[in-house]
């Protein structure tokens, strides 16, 4: 008998029918026992005879199989009830389940939730950011799709750190040392340069911050992008405008039943995104909010209230800073006059969820940022030999998909936003 | 003006447009120049008075911007060119070019190849490869997607070894030791049980292969599946056999025009895939080609004649063996019989693309094989305890991407089928 999922059962009223899935909650009444079974569609009751089940070691989260007639019935989950004729254990709980994952939220911290993530999983509120997730990478990769754009997967174990900084992880590689990739910069400007033009990637990249913070996790999911024939970084930000409404539509449209069990509002925007220079951000944060002491740099709290002041003031819960100063942004950033860059960074309620700019693509001019920088350019001649042969005009970004889910499902964690986190101090499971 | 895109052009035809791309080929006549120009879309002849580039230095592979009107013209490449008015240099190649990339074919070993990624990829018969991987992985999701498959990314830094092996790669983890995973096997298995009973991962794998041969790669793309609620191995093997046609029916719509540059023929399926047990294989290598001495496993040479026996004797260039050997199997393999496992290798055209089977889901099995095959349990333990709250029967599978997509274009060596490859001795680029 082939397996029928729950949400297929309305159509089966008055059939015999095999569901399988798990115990989700038992009430035992004296005649019979109510059983809730959970598949990955849905939840159904059950009715059986307590005759059949004497005998049965029922367990919450146990996996069982039933065979049963679908019948009209009014509940509280669906019109229908399954009566059930064969109640079989496939797979017993062997252990009292350390959380409870059947009340209408998951009533534990967050580690607790981390500690046992297959249960934690199991609630349909946790599932449902995985649901959002997911979409949010669909709609990331159809976007680009559409627009022409190659898929690409570069290597994570590198010889040379893209961003010249220290926060890299060192790993022993065979009779060497190798560097976990901090981004795919690199290999996405190459690929560019190879004839792709446009390319994409959603994958890892690692970074060795020393302290746990509620914004940062050691191994992430970029969702990166690069674009080559550009003017300026305009059309980076045009581009990323374009997406992001193409993702939080798609995520209305595909995630509703998610998003109502985790009862969200997505942010939305209704015409533009706002653009402002990070100069002048600096100023009406001092102006507005007193916030002084950002000298080329935002911290946690500016960027917060910049975003409230983005908000109240320019009604849109995005905020693009532009022209971020050159010694703050990292050597392959086309510089704009002597202190600016031609780059920007993307804000969602209070947190940066991407970092993009037009890059630089003279090879001669490159050098000279990087010394400009304090860096050595023979340490990078893999990199910048790329650019003696034709690389054309260039920029992109990148968009920290864990922060990007966290910020429009409202989370101020951004670990609730990543299956199984990485941090300073978890590494597993 | 607006770019225009080189296979666009044909709606232009006496009309003025501009494009950019990069110096293909130059032929200079007295008073004209030919200048073949290349974009991500393809190659178009232009035509330039010499006065008005007597003063460019015209250097292969530049970068340019071409003002001019598209005219009708018989030509080996389209059936119109470019009358050029206006020739500007975007961003002119500085060096003489380490390899020639405008031939037919790219006559160069595969190592310089390699050190000059970026040029090679510029090469027709070089992009149409990572032109074809991504169809593979595009075929890969949408098959599984339409399947109610939930994508998944997993961590890549673990405490544990998936495979109790020694072939890992060691990370400096702040205080302590991580490892690089050598699969997400344990993550799979753990979101089948968390509800998703059907995920899916295409994401880097690592192995700390100490030798370089032409099959392996130290870093490489693995596409994962995990399937919950299965009755044994064979319900993994009917998916692959029909993701497999799903795969190669895309490979051969959609990757027409790059199939026609690599010159190849892709494998096809005319019914079945055969399957034949692994200990039926040995005798057959030992009866029709006096192959002896494989005991438990199959060495490479193996692997070719099984093979070739499956194209010359079942017509197929694809063929599993199955039941496999307890001892050669991992721990969380279903055992089957005392000798045997519910398990399978899928070989294609002389070589082991996929490893799949039937995992263990009860607790207590799980624990007794782990010390069967000599393991500590202890060492497992955020992995099985995923086991004792109802784990469901599953099994799935692991297609390496690169081997898939050399083996369907006819390649010896996986490193031409690896954008960025990792091996030994190559870090970069």
């Amino acid at each position: 008998m082939k397996r029928i999922m729950i949400n297929e059962l309305n159509n089966y009223i008055n059939e015999k029918v095999q569901i399988k899935g798990w115990i989700h909650r038992i009430r035992k009444l004296k005649a019979i026992t109510f059983i809730i079974i959970r598949d990955r569609t849905g939840l159904v009751q059950c009715v059986v005879n307590n005759k059949e089940i004497n005998n049965v070691d029922t367990k919450l989260e146990s996996v069982v199989e039933i065979l049963g007639t679908v019948l009209d019935s009014k509940n509280i989950l669906n019109s229908f009830e399954i009566s059930v004729e064969k109640f079989s254990i496939i797979n017993s709980s062997i252990e009292e389940l350390p959380i409870e994952i059947n009340k209408q939220n998951l009533e534990v911290n967050l580690d607790t939730m981390l500690n046992n993530r297959m249960l934690s999983l199991r609630h349909e509120k946790v599932n449902a950011i995985f649901k959002i997730q997911n979409i949010i990478v669909e709609g990331f990769r159809e976007f680009l799709n559409n627009e022409d754009f190659t898929e690409i997967s570069t290597p994570k174990l590198v010889e040379e750190g893209a961003e010249g900084g220290t926060e890299v992880f060192k790993v022993q590689y065979f009779d060497r040392e190798a560097y976990l990739a901090q981004s795919p910069q690199f290999y996405k400007q190459m690929m560019v340069g190879a004839g792709f033009e446009r390319v994409f990637e959603v994958g890892h990249v690692y970074r060795a911050e020393e302290h746990n913070t509620n914004r940062h996790l050691n191994e992430y999911i970029s969702m990166d992008l690069e674009i080559g024939f550009i003017e300026d970084e305009k059309d980076i930000m045009d581009l990323e405008e374009k997406l992001i409404k193409f993702i939080l539509k798609k995520v209305i449209a595909e995630g509703k039943s998610h998003l109502e069990i985790l009862k969200v509002e997505v942010p939305s925007i209704k015409n533009k995104i706002p653009r402002i220079k990070f100069s002048e951000a600096i100023e009406i944060l001092e102006k507005e909010y007193n916030k002084t002491g950002l000298e080329g740099d935002m911290d946690p709290e500016g960027e917060k209230l910049i975003c409230k002041y983005a908000k109240e003031k320019l009604e849109c819960e995005f905020i693009f800073l532009t022209h971020y100063p050159r010694k703050k942004r990292p050597m392959y950033t086309m510089p704009c006059g002597s202190l600016e860059t031609h780059s920007f960074d993307l804000l969602l309620r209070g947190i940066e969820i991407t970092t993009g700019g037009q890059r630089i693509h003279e090879h001669n001019m490159l050098i000279e940022n990087m010394r400009y920088k304090g860096l050595n350019p023979k340490n990078y001649e893999s990199y910048t030999s790329n650019f003696k042969y034709g690389m054309p005009p260039h920029g992109g970004l990148a968009i920290g998909l864990e922060r990007i889910t966290a910020k429009i499902l409202g989370f101020e964690n951004i670990r609730e936003a990543s299956l199984l986190p990485r941090d300073r101090t978890r590494l597993i499971p």
